[in-house]
């Protein structure tokens, strides 16, 4: 029987899918479950995103550009330019998601063997996405105490090497929810000029971000145009997950060379969702006014909640739907299992994502747990609930 | 100012965009132009599939399971079953288009250096996955004076070493319309058997096979189950590329959970077409019946007018709905851009894929183009006029 690749054995398993089989399990039981492990909003599409979709008229579902619909890109150019980045429809390559310009990146940058430097814990497919590349992610350490803020300088320049092509950040993070500052953009900007290196930033969750912070985006910083790249995707901004519409923004007219022709062998993203994603460019910001107050009063609710069970630290998010919490206990894989399969609060549990498979360092993260607060308030309340009673009984 | 990658640099250009340049130009001087370079069909997509996405009534558009949705793939295991295979909903996942597919292969089966053999003239897009996953493709020859049809086993065993993993077949051929026999299958089924390889078989224009020819699907071979890999995609099929389904199609366990680890890393296939792409397979026979008449129709009109001008040989193409010229010129890159550039008839020009992006052993397929029989007979007939005046003109 013919062997499957190394890569195909090394590429990592999805740290929120290895429980699935458990809370299917506890679901045949009768069992509700708070899905707090994923991604997944629960907030509604605009519907005028959907409704396009409905609208379109075509005999033939053809092809788009490989680069994406010029009309959706000339619209995408606008809403970068009203957020402030000198940037028109060519410095555009509309991707399958985030998931697809994350792995243009990784191929147009790196080659086998050449290494990335990623804050860590970092959102869990950078890994995959490395391995599928044959690129070595070099994780740098950053504290639950501190929030996640950016490492020192210092910690960057100990691990550059001439393998390394660029630094990757998540602004805001997931799973940390950190949104970095003005100056931690600016010494990041000054590191990658001074050795020559890519610094790409995942930006999907650029619109949230809560209390009056401010986002600042890798677009807006001055004099490293050329190494700068930018990740962004429709589904969390519209909470439209299953269009997979994304996109990679730069400058370097090299990169965006090379990434079109990534984009040119698949030939081209998704046409109804590209017809959504452009229909949603219009969603008034009523709609985030909205989702972002949702989103805070969760958060808040979530994070005071957690803050109260006893022997449970957690970093207070400036951004995205995200937060890390550490747990008294040794291993959260087990742990999230076990609430799936032997706990429950009035026939009620919650599902959580173990944080080990956010960092790449081995060892690291077993006592946190991600939770995304995609669920309505109530279910938060009661998965406060479950998790502190769980904790309770689990640690007797 | 930082670099690109080797790989980004090593990967191909379309051959089919290297023109688009030219013919934009042409139509801003008014001219009229038939696309017979890239295989984006004509022909309409059956309405329910349309249909399907306009009734979808949801209130958020959410991430699928990455394999795909289950009813989709019950659905599809059931029209695999259909058509004589033995496939459950477990042998397949679902991909964004064909493409992705063949991405996803690649990385289960193959690492850094590993080689794929590929009879020539193939898909050009096998040279930039190929690329993109560190494999070396190993073209062996196939002729236009055999329809391009198997080389010898003898052939084939020259090429293997132990960097060899895999051997990839386009059963009907894209760039040569090539339908293998059932010996051929069974002569490719032996082969991967006795050097333990995976005969990966991308079918994606299965149904379109003429003139009673049957199509022999590597899901039909018996005895090779864990060597066969299947890509297919309803592009083609239902005339909707800009869906962005295919699948792949194992029954080896490992493969598809290889498949499934890139799967997850991009988390799901596209959940609007996805929805189309199930309801397209409700289309009725006699959809197909009306659609493979008329290319039966496209394609010996144009053969036989292809034969008519002095000079140019062409293949018997037995399925798909491409053809592979040999043209009185020394350089079909020139000719096809001159016909842009500098030709017309009343008007009007032509545009065609040079074969040399075909062909990996380079110089191979200079004097080679490719035409792809997607427009109505119409468009073909003065395509023909067009071509042999313009070769006239162009070796006077
Ligand atoms: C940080 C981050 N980047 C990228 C993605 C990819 O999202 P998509 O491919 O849906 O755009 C996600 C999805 O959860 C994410 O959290
Ligand atoms: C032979 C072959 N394989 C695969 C594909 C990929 O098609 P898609 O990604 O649209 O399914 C094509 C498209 O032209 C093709 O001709």
């Amino acid at each position: 029987m013919p062997k499957i690749s190394e890569k195909g054995q090394a590429m990592p398993s999805s740290p929120v899918r290895k429980l699935v089989p458990f809370a299917e399990a506890a679901v045949k039981k009768g069992r509700t479950i708070y899905q707090l492990n994923i991604g997944q909003p629960d907030i509604k599409t605009p519907e005028q995103a959907l409704q396009a979709v409905k609208d379109a008229d075509m005999e033939v579902l053809e092809y788009s550009h490989s680069a994406g619909n010029q009309s959706y890109r000339d619209k995408l150019a606008n809403y970068y330019n009203n957020l402030g980045f000198d940037i028109s429809s060519d410095d555009i390559i509309v991707s399958t998601g985030g998931s697809e310009a994350l792995l243009f990146v990784m191929g147009s940058i790196c080659d086998q063997g050449d290494e990335v430097i990623i804050p860590e814990p970092f959102y869990a497919n950078y890994n995959g996405f490395a391995a599928a590349s044959g690129v070595t992610v070099k994780p740098i350490h950053t504290k639950i105490e501190e929030n996640f803020s950016l490492p020192s300088i210092a910690e960057f320049e100990k691990l550059i090497t001439d393998k390394t092509k660029a630094i990757l950040i998540c602004n805001p993070g997931n799973p940390t929810g950190y949104l970095y500052t003005e100056n931690e953009m600016q010494q990041l900007a000054e590191l990658v000029k001074k050795h020559d290196l890519f610094l790409v930033a995942d930006e999907v969750y650029r619109e949230f971000a809560y209390d009056g912070r401010i986002h600042h985006s890798v677009l807006s910083l001055k004099g490293i145009e050329q190494n700068a790249i930018m990740v962004d995707s429709v589904s969390k901004r519209y909470s439209m997950c299953g269009a997979r519409i994304g996109c990679l923004v730069s400058k370097n007219k090299e990169i965006m060379g090379a990434a079109m022709k990534f984009a040119q062998a698949r030939l081209s993203p998704p046409t109804f969702a590209q017809i959504a994603a452009e229909a949603a460019l219009d969603t008034p910001q009523e709609y985030f006014d909205e989702v972002i107050q949702e989103y805070i009063e969760r958060r808040d609710l979530l994070i005071n909640g957690l803050k109260e069970i006893e022997g449970v630290k957690v970093a207070n998010p400036g951004g995205a739907f995200y937060c890390v919490a550490e747990l008294p206990v040794e291993d959260t894989d087990a742990f999230a299992q076990w609430l799936l399969e032997y706990f429950d609060l009035n026939n009620e549990t919650v599902m959580v994502a173990p944080a080990a498979g956010f960092y790449s360092t081995p060892g690291m993260g077993k006592n946190q747990i991600r939770i995304a607060y995609v669920l309505e308030k109530e279910a938060i309340r009661k998965s406060i609930k479950i998790l502190q009673a769980g904790l309770k009984e689990y640690t007797a």
